[in-house]
């Protein structure tokens, strides 16, 4: 049971917060968000829902073995990894395919208790639910230590109901229970007392760690999130932004920053390194493309927009009149503007080691050469410009299609043109002009023309990376496959399969080339989930995967 | 003190939302979000603070004049048009020259009554802070029957210290009294025990609307206001889209939504009809340049985004299963795609007509010219774009330099060109060409070798208005003067004079011009408020304004 007053992260930005229209990522983009979860000092990372594809199993495997058996910081364990399952056999021997490989994994294994739930989407009795929670706990603990069970849709359940399966689930060997308001249907007032009743009426639950997993349909899941820590929850689940299904979950930043900045108050710790919230909310908004609003809090690009004009009037000791917190806490850097066309490779290796990315012998040569190409252009070299363009180099783990060459004709005349040199997977040169409504149409329909890959454009957004008219511009696509024949993926909560959409991601000065980019990286990772090339290098291990005796 | 179940919408969106950076709004606009928020059935709107510029201050008067005094809906009354002051006579003479014109004018003032504050920012004693507020709100009650006030950063303050300014506050004669937590500190359960102490110890408390003010620096904007409520509060000051400085303040569709979502919970009612809320939510995002985060909830993206699937699947009865309320509760649509390049004027009137923009005659050849130059390139024409095309024709209240014509080349060969043609204020024609890092630097530089009104770009975004390549794309650019003789407004909470920063939109098939028409609004924006030209043709009933005699 750990210290009392030591609260448990639990990251679901890895499966639920995945779950989110357009938030799909791919395997390589998943395990560099762990690594930084890791870093942010997350206790507890839940990797994916394995069953639902071989893409989802493996994806958490690779955490398992790679994050999960690292230390992030001095005097820490590696963190907990966390495969979700269905309450069913099926569900829990891939989850546990998937993270027996970490040092300290975790089964996380739910049914829902609500009698809309129970009636409508399971068909069952109460009585069958309590028979199944026991039997499939049992199942996940036979494999594993840890074990986690969410009795879904708890915030519409009979409280009386939920003591009893509670109850049953800790008898079964559940050492973590978590209360999911999974409609984001509860008022604050509600989802305190709801964990407080769990926590005095349950049987056993001083044995086990009660958690709460809140979701911001109606604004509140923030507030209820430390609600059901003040009611004696010790573990909270939360992404990173807040992403997820619908309105989304709790923000992580939010209810750690709450802790933090109120301290006295909750007396409550963590053991996230908070300085590291900006570099984990901006990676993660890259590579989901949801973008976070100005007005977010903690993380939005206003949350701290006062601090310009303070300083500029040296009103120092105003700070803490409209001031709860410093940006330094949450690792706002002033965008300093370090580089510029005269910084050399070491310099360029310094600061990009400061920002946390760790870049290899053979990687440093196209990276220095494309801060070069974008140093010619610009003065200046921001942090944010950094990040930019480390996170579109790292972006196409397999590039099926590159772009070579791309000259474009727009404007008022009302012909936009664009040409496109796209290298194919064999090597060989393709080239094709096309017309369209505007240049990103244009470009786009020269490249359809070559790849041959029917896709629907779902989104589409640009946005500069830094102040000044010359800044990098980042364009985040998302695409739905107009085949079928593409992997579906099963939804962990309604069992439905579900259309896979894709995302893109590029960044270049020049935002009609930095669209052709992240088109054609939405593009190549539908192409690998076609199953029309290999895929990307890590699946080679797959034959290993078994499911262990035991 | 009317219905005790009635709970008074407040809107601050034009006053503590537009002070958001970047948010800056003309006055053309600020009219038209009025118009939307008295349609929306808000009960008072705060239109601004009238002390900041003479700008703001004729802004204020037009929405009091225009909003104040016209029944927006069947059976309600013109909305309360409240204006804002610090506790001086000069603020307040300035909220009631612009207030004073509506049916329902009302008078804001507030001083602060924290330690923190009165120490550093005031640097009065308690006792005089206690005279100033008794002086002041006496004064304004002396201009209006209607007045409120607020003790700046109640959050911070001595509840018995509150308890007596209050109680004072009542004697001098205000009528509301509003209670803001202005940093966004105090946590759901401090914010309720403060504001029902309040209620139970603030002498004559029961004869006013106690109303409550909060921010969402810690994400607990939304919780802490209906915790107020909860608590006695009958009138909430919230903002569309929860913008405002920093983390923004409550979201006027969170609350109303909570209160309406879980109606048998609060037995609360409010006059919001619900159905405008994406609508206005839409017109509010386009204006301001703030963006909303697909994970907002209510109105992001997302927030109802499982819709599709569940009717894929045929399956109904599944809805309330993962569904707390009805998307077009909200007013979202489903994206209807209506009209075409075969619909006619009729057609396009009747449409926009239920989209809620009445187009004038002499409105209607320009839109529907630009309507069929869109549909000559696009199948359909959705909801979504005729809302971008109608923003971005009456985005521009006055076009001192207009595009007439753009040519661009771009792509990876490495030098973007524009070339651009300007028709100036007099009627003359300008062309130049730049080269530049893209092509909407490209542009921007020739634009700006023609206009000559130095600028910085703070942030430049684009979106797709729809699904598919072929889309309407949405520009919007915030731009701040690079000299410093642009009017400056003053700051209500530090009374420091801060620069103007100037918004501008686009929308246009090419996403190249879309960029030159919102950088060219900004730019016109920034040359009206430079006093080089004309000002809007409203101004000239500027000479009205004189203080009333009382």
């Amino acid at each position: 049971m750990g210290q009392d007053n030591y609260v448990r992260i639990f990251d679901t930005t890895l499966r639920d917060g995945e779950q989110s229209p357009g938030a799909t990522l791919t395997s390589g983009e998943k395990l560099e968000i762990a690594h930084a979860l890791a870093r942010l000092g997350v206790d507890i990372i839940e990797a994916g829902f394995p069953a639902a594809s071989p893409d989802d199993l493996e994806a958490v495997r690779q955490i398992a073995v790679e994050v999960g058996n690292r230390s992030p910081l001095p005097g820490r364990e590696p963190p907990v990894i966390c495969g979700l399952a269905r309450a069913t056999k099926g569900d829990i021997d891939k989850a546990w395919q998937a993270v027996q490989y970490a040092a300290r994994p975790r089964i996380h294994t739910f049914l829902a208790t609500s009698p809309i739930h129970m009636k409508y989407k399971l068909r069952m009795d109460p009585e069958a639910v309590v028979e199944q929670v026991r039997e499939m706990v049992a199942y996940a603990r036979s494999y594993c230590d840890d074990v986690e069970f969410s009795p879904e849709d708890a915030g519409r359940s009979h409280p009386e109901f939920l003591y009893l399966v509670l109850g049953e689930a800790i008898k079964a060997g559940a050492t973590t229970l978590n209360i999911p308001d999974t409609v984001g249907y509860t008022m604050t007032d509600e989802f305190r007392t709801l964990t407080a009743g769990i926590k005095a009426h349950t049987p056993g639950i001083e044995n086990v760690v009660l958690s709460v997993h809140c979701h911001d349909d109606l604004g509140l899941a923030t507030a209820n999130t430390l609600a059901g820590v003040q009611a004696g929850a010790r573990q909270v689940e939360v992404t990173i932004n807040g992403i997820g299904e619908r309105a989304g979950n709790t923000s992580l930043e939010e209810v750690v920053m709450g802790l933090h900045t109120r301290q006295p108050f909750f007396a409550l710790e963590t053991g996230i390194d908070t300085t590291e919230i900006m570099r984990v909310s901006r990676m993660v908004s890259h590579y989901t493309g949801m973008a976070v609003q100005p007005n977010k809090a903690i993380v939005g690009a206003n949350a701290f927009a006062h601090e310009a004009g303070i300083h500029q009037d040296g009103m120092l000791k105003h700070e803490s009149t409209y001031e709860i917190m410093r940006p330094e806490t949450v690792g706002w850097q002033q965008s300093a503007l370090v580089l510029g066309k005269h910084s050399g490779r070491h310099a360029l290796r310094v600061r990009l080691a400061e920002l946390g990315y760790e870049v290899e012998p053979g990687e440093m040569d196209r990276i220095f050469a494309r801060f070069k190409e974008v140093a010619d252009k610009k003065k200046t070299i921001s942090d944010a410009d950094l990040q930019a363009l480390m996170v579109d180099e790292r972006y196409q783990p397999r590039e099926i299609y590159r772009l070579d060459g791309l000259q474009v004709a727009c404007g008022t005349m009302g012909m936009p043109t664009a040409t496109v040199r796209l290298i194919g997977p064999d090597g060989s040169e393709h080239v094709t002009a096309a017309v369209g409504t505007g240049p990103v149409d244009a470009t786009y329909k020269a490249i359809d023309a070559i790849v041959q890959m029917p896709a629907t454009l779902l989104e589409f957004a640009v946005r500069s990376v830094t102040k000044g008219i010359d800044a990098i511009g980042e364009v985040s696509v998302r695409l739905e496959a107009n085949n079928g024949n593409l992997q579906t993926r099963t939804s962990p909560q309604s069992g439905r399969e579900q259309a896979r959409t894709f995302g893109g991601y590029g960044a270049d000065t020049d935002i009609i080339v930095a669209s052709a980019h992240a088109y054609l990286a939405a593009l190549n990772k539908m192409l690998v989930a076609s199953g029309r090339y290999d895929s990307e290098p890590w699946t080679v291990v797959s034959e290993q995967l078994t499911v262990t005796d035991h």
